[in-house]
């Protein structure tokens, strides 16, 4: 199942080129999703949904809409984390020059209040301080994972979706890097893992402003999807929605405002978000420069 | 006003020695505090709650216990963000053999699910990795902030707690060797803006197994609480009941299972956990070690 999001706090699920509306049929509160701003696929997952019960929803009856002219907010507008893994493709660790993997270096975070859905635009932070693209798979955590094994890892995921984690190249902290207000796009949707399938071996394409910049496998992946999980479960318990970014392979670079930030892959759709610098300030005259 | 919650998600004014339990006052549903597991405080500041609705209920005649025996949760259980503050005294900066500061290194992220309450324990996650304790100043965002300026900061502030952010000493990202579960214990309450008055001049003490570690004014902060929240706000929105770490002071050590560490603050209370160290394992068998 591919589930959407609407900018009007509903869940759809989307078959072909129609959004089946989910929300009222698995009892979801329009009010609750769009209060906490988790949106309604957070909602649903906290009163204790499961990839089962969305599973064995009959679809047919339901309210549809066309898919083409719908606003999709991303899957889950603010998740309770947005975790991500520094240098977890061999390539990536060769153009950075860097010495250390994911292995040494753990996981980061990236602030919750970054995430945009496809209806949104990258909002560039400063006019002269380079910032990148790095487009990757996202894993969404379905059910909740606390030192789980990696051989268990993988039936704690909902699903998957493109995301892009877009960052600053500055000496600051990598969470304020990567956390200014929508450096987290994600979506189009989620499509979950049991439509999936293998994870291991999607293609990833990402292009700005229509150069194709990194085109890379999964199987390319340092930690995989399940070694991933379960090393994260061993430092913090992931809850259902928490969302982990798998890392970015190369070819990072620079972007710009006019241009669009595409990321692609296999079988769970296509991101397509444009660059603005409206608010871009010099970086010498953000609060606390010395 | 002191705000207290419980472990059965229900909101207190600590009024001396006693819990008045304003939950049904302000029509807080314990359902929903209970579910998203952010807490009846983040329910009521989810829903529009302010700090002047809280200033303006008669507690006379609401349902009282005794403080003495009540078992306290965090006052936010899983807030939206836990934001840190790297060497932001310079006493800290001096013993850490750090060149940069807080102006250069900007914000980092801590993961929710690390908070823990009066009520909980620090667990020390490897058996041969040095974890340490760091006492700090905690305030906690009434109103959403986005860009504000320094002059405008503390209208954002609702409140402020003492906090521990406790670090493993290895080489991950600040957001592992800070996001384990426990590694934030966040209380016993928080005292609202109005009744602290200037935070700028707080003494702060922390205490590891009895012993006098950490003790600073927060005058010695080099972000002081306006700058920061402007900083991080420029960065990233803050919402209501994000929470800001404010940085350690010089006297970070080493704590160790069967010890209590105790944070206390002027005017806002003293915060004490013991530390335990089941479910340790050798850091070299962690998933992922290589």
């Amino acid at each position: 199942m591919r589930l959407a999001s609407t900018v009007d706090a509903r869940l759809h699920a989307v078959v072909r080129d129609r959004l089946v509306d989910l929300t009222d049929a698995l009892g979801i509160s329009v009010e609750v999703a769009g209060s906490g701003a988790g949106g309604p696929l957070l909602a649903f997952l906290e009163r204790g949904g499961t990839l089962a019960e969305l599973a064995a929803l009959p679809l047919y009856g339901l309210p549809t809409r066309p898919l083409d002219g719908a606003r999709l907010a991303a899957p889950i507008a603010r998740p309770g984390k947005v975790v991500g893994a520094p240098v977890n493709y061999l390539d990536h660790k060769a153009e950075m020059g860097e010495q250390r993997t994911i292995a040494e270096y753990g996981v980061f975070l990236k602030a919750s209040s970054s995430v945009i859905g496809p209806d949104g635009a990258i909002r560039l932070p400063y006019t002269d301080v380079r910032t990148d693209q790095e487009g990757e798979l996202a894993v969404v955590i379905g059910r909740t994972a606390s030192r789980v094994a990696a051989a268990d890892a993988l039936d704690h995921v909902l699903g998957y979706a493109p995301v892009l984690d877009i960052t600053v190249r500055s000496t600051e902290d990598r969470s304020t890097r990567k956390s200014f207000d929508t450096f987290t796009p994600f979506g189009p949707w989620i499509t979950t893992a049991d439509e999936v399938g293998d994870a291991g071996d999607l293609e990833l394409r990402c292009w700005v402003g229509g150069e194709l910049r990194q085109r890379v496998s999964t199987k390319e992946l340092i930690f995989d999807v399940a070694e991933l999980v379960a090393y994260t479960s061993h430092v913090m318990t992931l809850y259902p929605g928490d969302v982990i970014a798998t890392g970015t392979p190369a070819g990072v670079g620079p972007i710009s405002a006019g241009q669009r930030v595409v990321v692609e892959i296999d079988r769970l759709g296509r991101l397509d978000i444009p660059v603005t610098d409206d608010g871009a300030i010099p970086y010498g005259s953000r609060p606390g420069a010395r």
